[in-house]
């Protein structure tokens, strides 16, 4: 008998770690014979210390950037590779793709070896916890102490916190791209109606379709709806200005549609979504995100109140530098609206004996010292996305930065 | 034979003015006896010259507050009637249903005199400046030859500056609320994905739904997607703070639900809006928010330059209460992001021999002069919406503000 049909999207040069059996889930059930997908770039040195591990957004794989078992272009091919921003002639680099993905981890689309049908609905309730805890095993099992850095961008930034603060001394330094702390009411709202667009979809059916069936209008609303809040309004105007296409457009083509610039780059971020993501696993992922509160863990909890502490006694440009966060959450605070900004982005003292943090520092940051992997300069500047106060992440030599790494792009 | 089912809703209290048949539209085509439906409140004095003009947002009915007609509270109840801050001892206050809508004025879901049978979408293409021509006629029909006030809000406030660029002398003073000259684009995004959400709704079927086959799934989405982003994130954010829900849920019960506080206001927008407007209505109102671009005038370009002189020559604090545009658009952009704010926001300079006009001052500010209608101390602030930089307005006697008139509430 044939496996029953799965929408799995698997990278050609995707390798496979298998989780301990069986493996247990925060919020209540295990799962057996689960796997996590990843991809590496470099080689591990003999004292195995000079390891980054990079933890994705929802929906992109473990194929960062093109190597030898796949030579194709990855989702991050300007920033990582040989002489690249996060070079892999000095770093080795592991890529993982989160569990609950469809993208070669185990996740609601993959077969459920109790059934020999994809787990669909009956895959257990995922959280943020669990992704970390997979992608911990996965360094674990390379033989891996202690990485030097650990990067996460969007889902991948809540990601990598949960595994700084459930695995203390997993990493020695972190950078963290559009992540948050805690889910806030504006993404929790933009990403309930998200789920709901799928979830209206007839053709979703209860979790149900096949590929004749796959809810397309629910997922190209989920996603557009994704890629204009990633941005905020004023991004927006920005980018897209004064300039309008209607002159353009044919008449009676599409009497209500988009008759603007933006139409294109909406249609395209769906278009490249749609039928290529397995809805089931996008809405236990993005569910996961909701759930996702650091400020509940002890551990998060004591770090913050030693970091409070070492902030009043010790403050000035020196411990900055050494321990970034506290600089960056000042001033990420100055130029925001206050205190809820601090409140809800981006944690403001933490991990105060743990790893070296940059998030998202506004203007030039040069960080120093051989943990810290990107050697180019670094330019980071805060925006608005859906995950509430975020930096985005240009770098590059010295020189005008290359094109934003957004987070429609990686998320 | 009676007349093919139609998705009216129209308050019992309300009067109708004949539009001049044929009534031309904008982008082409015209209207066969069509009407405006309008409510008013108070007395039209012997000179006529205390009239005021509401001109509402996407969705509101002409039912601002109760009257003799219909004593039923309605959608502005705090701030129209008696003693209230537009108040109607005072003012004969004018509340216009928008040509198009599906509150009583003529719009997609009225019979088309022609067959018998709804326009749906054989209703010409509509426009902000058709809305405003036809609120003009609604004035002159009740002659009235100068309002004292023209008040819109959200895409009232783009129909107010239609009327006033399109009916020089029709207003001596106007008040913008969240309103704005030129759609932009993340609006543009939002507003286009809301109507995609309805035509991917098999139950739309070309518009040609019935009772039975309401697209409420589309609507659903659209009303909710409005709601979120009609607030920014950081108010989102600072609304609905810390405080969650989850624990309270019953397990189970919607999977891949909103577990937060912010789940009942989002529900309970789209339980009152949904099954209460016509979604062909919907698509082309939408629509024509996204045309909308007063630069394109040619008076407003005329004023604008003859503004922009005067500002030049003679500023200062008594020109700016004598010209509140000038002093509004300045203190808006001296908060917000710079020209990019201007230039997509509120008129510059606008109208300079024309109505006195408030767009959202931030700050306390109290209009004196006897052509402005509301009594009451106002207080203006600024906040962000899907309309661009726009102001919210509080209004009431001196000490705590009441709730905020919010665009969520009126638009």
């Amino acid at each position: 008998m044939s496996p029953a049909p799965t929408h799995e999207f698997i990278p050609p040069g995707s390798r496979f770690h298998a989780l301990r059996s069986p493996f247990p889930m925060k919020r209540g059930g295990a799962l057996l014979d689960a796997r996590i997908a990843y991809e590496t770039q470099g080689t591990l040195d003999a004292q195995r210390g000079n390891a980054v591990l990079i933890v994705t957004g929802l929906s992109p794989d473990a194929h960062a950037a093109a190597n030898d078992a796949d030579p194709v272009p990855g989702w991050w091919e300007g920033m990582l590779g040989p002489g690249k921003p996060i070079d892999s002639d000095r770093w080795f680099v592991v890529c993982v793709n989160s569990l609950g993905s469809c993208k070669g981890s185990t996740g609601p689309a993959s077969i459920d070896p109790a059934t020999g049908a994809p787990y669909r609905l009956s895959f257990p309730e995922l959280s943020i916890e669990d992704i970390a805890d997979a992608a911990a095993e996965v360094v674990r099992g390379l033989g891996i102490e202690q990485l030097a850095c650990v990067i996460g961008n969007s889902m991948g930034g809540m990601t990598a916190l949960a595994l700084l603060a459930r695995h203390p001394g997993i990493a020695r330094s972190h950078i963290n791209i559009s992540g948050s702390a805690r889910a806030m009411p504006f993404s929790i709202a933009v990403r309930s109606l998200q789920r709901e667009a799928i979830r209206l979809d007839p053709n979703w059916n209860g979790g149900g379709y096949d590929d004749d069936t796959y809810p397309e209008s629910g997922m190209r609303i989920a996603r557009k709806l994704g890629v204009i809040t990633y941005r905020s309004a004023l991004e927006w105007d920005g980018r897209f200005g004064r300039v309008r296409l209607d002159e353009q457009v044919v008449p009676g083509e599409d009497p209500f549609g988009l008759e603007f610039r933006s139409k294109a780059t909406l249609e395209g971020h769906a278009r490249r979504f749609v039928r290529r993501y397995d809805p089931n696993c996008y809405l236990y992922l993005s569910r996961s995100m909701d759930w996702f509160d650091l400020s509940r863990s002890r551990r998060w909890r004591r770090a913050r109140r030693a970091g409070a502490d070492q902030g009043r006694t010790r403050p000035g440009h020196r411990r900055q530098h050494r321990h970034p966060v506290s600089g960056a959450a000042a001033a990420g605070g100055g130029r925001g609206p206050g205190p809820r900004r601090r409140a809800g982005g981006l944690p403001r003292h933490g991990f105060a004996a743990g790893p070296r943090c940059i998030y998202g520092r506004p203007g030039t940051l040069r960080p120093g010292g051989a943990g810290f992997p990107p050697r180019a300069l670094i330019r980071l500047h805060w925006k608005h996305s859906a995950n509430g106060p975020c930096p985005s992440l240009h770098a590059g030599p010295s020189g005008p930065p290359p094109p934003c790494i957004s987070p429609a792009r990686t998320g």
